[in-house]
């Protein structure tokens, strides 16, 4: 899903990686990662795509939102199986959303 | 690919898609304005997965950069065929970029 409809500025954070070849847990640790941060404060959406590269991108309305996110526990847990286990490479990034514009047919 | 080792403040154009059920002629016209993209003023980078939706995010050094791209004829005539033909719906957005981690095993 897109996620659109939101008044800037606000935060995204795109987070690309290059996986590993090991993906045990991966899945379930990824569809939990997006429930909890579902219910984080501050959260407005998600989006993800995988190809050769996965590329999810959330976004959040303030930094302060996105730091409680990074610190929360779980979350902290599993961003250590990730360096461990199932990515070769990443890149985060966070930015702030300055314009914003749709299209639909 | 992910483009990293990019120093912030630069900028971010996240491209976020529904593509429609016409794919005549998309895979060329995106490739084509992949190479356009990299000889234009401030390119820095751009990063790309497609799944249930695809995800295009593109790195420039400054808005005046991104602005120049936008107007880019051969840029704005293949936009039109975007918005008549290949995609349902779609999201653009421009953001700054404040903050950057790399991850490397």
């Amino acid at each position: 899903m897109i996620v659109d409809n939101l008044a800037p500025p606000y935060y995204a954070v795109i987070f690309s990686t290059i996986s590993s070849e090991n993906s045990d847990g991966y899945l379930e640790a990824a569809q939990r990662m997006e429930i909890l941060a579902k219910q984080q404060k501050g959260f407005l959406g998600i989006e993800s795509a995988r190809a050769d590269i996965g590329i999810t991108v959330s976004y959040w309305q303030t930094l302060t939102d996105i730091s409680a996110w990074k610190n929360n526990v779980e979350h902290t847990a599993v961003r250590e199986l990730g360096r461990e286990k199932w990515y070769k490479k990443y890149q985060l990034r966070i930015c702030k959303v300055e314009r914003a514009y749709g299209f639909e047919n």
